[in-house]
């Protein structure tokens, strides 16, 4: 299986530009998953609600049309972030198109500074996402890094790949790394893709540092880019590498954990 | 207060050896919490039960007794791994030793490998110890590094130092950096006490990489050496730090947990 992430700068509130672009990068790679960053239809620095309200739209809107129709066309599923509105609620969210024209949705659970004056914290947890016999996927968005429960729980529910479509303003030394340890301490890949640029609003700027990576569950980094890079990282892997959860015949990272002994 | 680990080779199931090497090195450190390595009094490569059982021993045995006795002439806490002798079972535990006298133990939950046919698994899992007003400390030995749980559920109990007494095998680029995220994802001081050398069994080898450290919550490393390094690592630091999970005016990464979202 091959899977890809794109690194890339979103034109702000700009949502017909970035589908135009997002369609142009979805024609030219060839991949089995690809996965698109955080908000990637909008950009991210909202002043208010109502600039949110202007790009959020839910599973019909024409940012989810379009990638089924390129997830048919292409025959591969992208995992594409959006700004989701779902009656009076806008969420951080994550779309898994396939091609068969299902969507799944994730609902990022942990919000980000001002997210949390513009979005609706996820209310779905971390389901696992199966795409037939080919793959179990779990969807974590950019802040949920910090917490280790978030790739565990998708681990624990079997997922093979974590797609994180991310907006990373904190420094690359410190996340990737962590991401690094997503992978290793659960024995899955993890696929970030990151966005770069900047936003301004007013006198405030937004730095993106992009550095995304496709980590396996060795901890080895399958690709990695730098800040500036723009476009696809690829990856070619078998998912249930991911199943092999002993390192040798005594010990096992998941058979091991001691439950009992944990505080939730 | 000053904090140090020790990092050194043990002669294998010599105690007295031991005993006698680390009441040196203990009178020539000034610092107000010490970590040796685990198993530090005895070796760690036993080739059977009989082996381990002749070098374990109890809370009144004469490896707490000397560091009962050095504590309270240096006026200071050591956290010590040795294998402890319980009735009929034997733990690879650590004690923490403190000036006054008192003794607490924590046993080993996750065992590495052939430690599996030798040590009972620890039955009480990961206990947060008090230290008056100074400190909040918890211990996890060697292997609870692959577990994100452990260090988790030590930072949820309070603990604003995790001391990790280790043997560790594994390559250095592997645990350090993970080692580095605890410390990052749950914003507490961790000192990993790794011994070095190698001990022989038959015609196998077992090697033992050192490379101790000490990493603040911000994931700065305070202290760290090679592999070869015999000595003291030390580091001032002020607990207290570890109490400060908020990062901004938005973000606390203990008040941003989602328990309801995660699987135990």
């Amino acid at each position: 299986m091959i899977i890809a992430a794109l690194q890339f700068q979103p034109a702000f509130l700009d949502v017909d530009a970035n589908l135009s672009t997002l369609a142009s990068y979805l024609e030219s790679v060839d991949a089995d998953l690809v996965v698109l960053p955080e908000l990637c239809t909008s950009g991210y620095f909202f002043r208010d609600a109502e600039q949110l309200a202007a790009v959020a739209e839910d599973a019909d809107g024409p940012s989810l049309r379009l990638f089924r129709e390129i997830a048919a066309e292409r025959n591969m599923a992208i995992v594409a972030g959006f700004a989701e509105r779902d009656g009076a609620a806008i969420y951080n969210a994550a779309a898994t198109v396939f091609p068969e024209g299902r969507v799944e949705i994730y609902r990022k659970v942990h919000l980000f500074a001002e997210e949390k004056r513009l979005f609706t914290p996820g209310d779905r947890g971390f389901p696992v996402i199966t795409w037939g016999d080919r793959l179990r996927l779990g969807v974590m968005i950019c802040y949920d890094w910090r917490f280790p429960e978030a790739a565990r729980t998708l681990a624990l529910r079997g997922a093979q790949v974590i797609a994180h479509p991310s907006n990373l303003v904190a420094a690359p030394r410190l996340w990737k790394p962590v991401m690094r340890t997503r992978s290793f301490e659960n024995k899955v890949f993890t696929i970030t893709a990151n966005r770069n640029g900047e936003e301004r609003r007013d006198d405030e700027r937004l730095v993106f540092h992009g550095c995304s990576q496709i980590v396996a569950p060795n901890g080895t980094f399958l690709e990695e880019v730098d800040e500036l890079y723009e476009g696809w990282l690829t990856a070619q892997i078998e998912p249930s590498k991911a199943d092999e959860k002993a390192f040798s015949p005594w010990n096992d990272i998941m058979a091991d954990r001691r439950p009992e002994a944990y505080e939730l």
